[in-house]
């Protein structure tokens, strides 16, 4: 796929290392050879569970025992909702650079409790906070333009954050502690180009028992224990989806392995110059000059769906963003310099 | 797997048929080779996804349209109790044996809701009604019986009901008017022969729009419409779970097809027939005589466990039923009259 096309747009979904196809392949056979019963099934499960959480965690300079995994990014956020005691009268404060991943969520959240939901600027969110606001919901790093959230300003006014990380775990570098929030939610599919229905969410220690149990299952509770004492399972755990199939965290797996092997500062150093090189060559063009991450939005003068469909039967794969005049491309360690060229000679 | 082994633990997991093996590598490879982006990318997930929930709704006596993709029995029932309006005060009434995956559910949502729940007799739930009650959630078919609910009593008290249905569908014919519950939960892994990470929940359609939106997606609401508006997608696809991935769906719906090729009433009638050969043979062993779903318990005098693990040696896979000296062998289609016989001489 990378051979040929220039594929940029891992914001959307990561392209997959032949190493992972390989081990859901591998996975698949096994399960069909061997079954999926007894206790070597189990505990292989639960290995590759367990394995796929401490290398999520250590990603995110977190423990393991603050990670979830999740069906998704999505997931994790309707997760955290769901678990946040929200009331009429109060609000969640979002911004104007979000994704449906989070913004569906925070509206079904606020149609349940009767909350609200106050917009601001993504460049100016700390300045609106209220007397009302009770949790800060907002982007990592945006989906639109790039840009990464002003933790400082957040961090200040005490609230507890959560972070829609969809485009920040994998494509930057990620310090859940540094960031300072309560929580963090990643995306399987996008820059740990895993496959699709895999998420984590990180919940910073002090959350994981105020969350409560806003869902539970047998992956969720003590083995053995009675599923009336609702037993949670220790740390965030408590909080796993109970979906992922053995196939699908085999292949989650080892897409974080290949990326490792390249050593991640490489990952983030080589995504970020790609970035840097078509900023400076989409001058004017750029939306957001400023931004540090590699995700490359710019203006385009043509009709923005029509333009990237001309763009993909050239090979250049890229995405436009709805409700702008705006074109992005997503630049990860896996697009060489060719890539870029072939982009900008088509633009 | 089967020609090696008399797996009789559907009841857990089924065994895979190698065309579901087969389509989900093959779907692997198209995405490796393809890319996971563009409109053909997504026509032909939501294709599968379409194509999946026609399958099930039809093998429900459901419309599409009161069909929800979920990842997991679990995952619907904890859909269904997120979104039911319980306080303090109110009950849920279920049953002596039910399985974690609703018990874990119910007991988060008391939790969280202040409501109690009365558990009553499997066979006489009916009767413990109260005017506390305000939803009977309960299995269709008991995971550690094979007994099916007495519905007629529960449809008299004219509460809705919650039909756990992970050892129903696929094990016996389900039709969800004749059954006349408001929900039902099916797991994709156990009788459909699917991957893990895949479920159902029908909703009957007055109930729609009763949940609200407990959780919300990308995929529950209208494409290209404003996520704030949370304007909800047709029918039930409201309360979809955004994680199968496309390998995963394109087993699920594989699965099927190999079953439904079979006839579906011939997959039902022979897994009936199987049950009751082993029945006839367990005799007095048996806990549960009057069952006819193709889930067969009896005693064992050995601990359960041990006994489980020295049949597993001889290539006979059943399992233990905690808290109980009891043994459940899954009979399905899949099954030959010598895995019934091995079962019997390993015994």
């Amino acid at each position: 796929m990378l051979a040929e096309r220039a594929y940029l747009n891992a914001g959307t979904d990561g392209p997959l290392p032949a190493r992972s196809t390989a081990a859901a392949r591998a996975r698949l056979e096994h399960e069909l050879r061997e079954g999926r019963s007894g206790a070597v099934h189990w505990d292989g499960l639960e290995q590759l569970r367990e394995d796929l959480r401490g290398r999520i965690a250590a990603l995110m300079g977190a423990s393991a025992d603050e990670v979830a995994l999740t069906g998704s990014a999505t997931d994790a956020i309707n997760l955290v909702l769901a678990g946040f005691d929200l009331a009429p009268g109060d609000e969640v404060l979002t911004t104007d650079e979000e994704h449906a991943g989070l913004l569906a969520p925070l509206a079904a959240c606020a149609r349940r409790t009767g909350a609200g939901i106050r917009v601001a600027p993504f460049g100016a969110v700390g300045a609106a906070v209220s007397e009302r606001t009770r949790l800060i919901a907002v982007s990592h790093v945006s989906w639109m333009t790039g840009r990464r959230v002003a933790l400082a300003p957040l961090r200040d006014t005490g609230l507890p954050v959560l972070l829609d990380g969809a485009q920040g775990l994998g494509a930057v570098a990620v310090d859940v502690r540094e960031l300072g929030c309560a929580f963090y939610a990643a995306a399987g599919q996008k820059w740990l180009c895993g496959p699709d229905g895999t998420g984590a969410l990180f919940v910073e220690g002090e959350w994981i028992d105020r969350l409560g149990m806003p869902r539970a299952s047998y992956v969720t509770i003590v083995e053995h224990s009675d599923p009336l004492a609702l037993e949670p399972r220790a740390g965030a755990r408590r909080f796993d989806t109970v979906s992922p199939s053995g196939p699908a965290l085999a292949a989650a797996l080892a897409a974080l392995e290949v990326l490792a092997e390249h050593g991640w500062p490489a990952v983030f150093e080589h995504a970020a110059q790609s970035a840097d090189i078509l900023r400076v060559s989409l001058g004017e063009r750029l939306v957001a000059p400023g931004a540090r991450a590699p995700l490359v939005t710019w203006r385009t003068e043509r009709d923005p769906d029509d333009h990237v469909s001309a763009l993909a039967e050239r090979g250049v794969i890229v995405r436009a963003i709805p409700g702008h005049p705006w074109i992005r491309a997503s630049v990860g360690a896996w697009n060489s310099e060719s890539d870029l060229e072939r982009l900008l000679a088509a633009l």
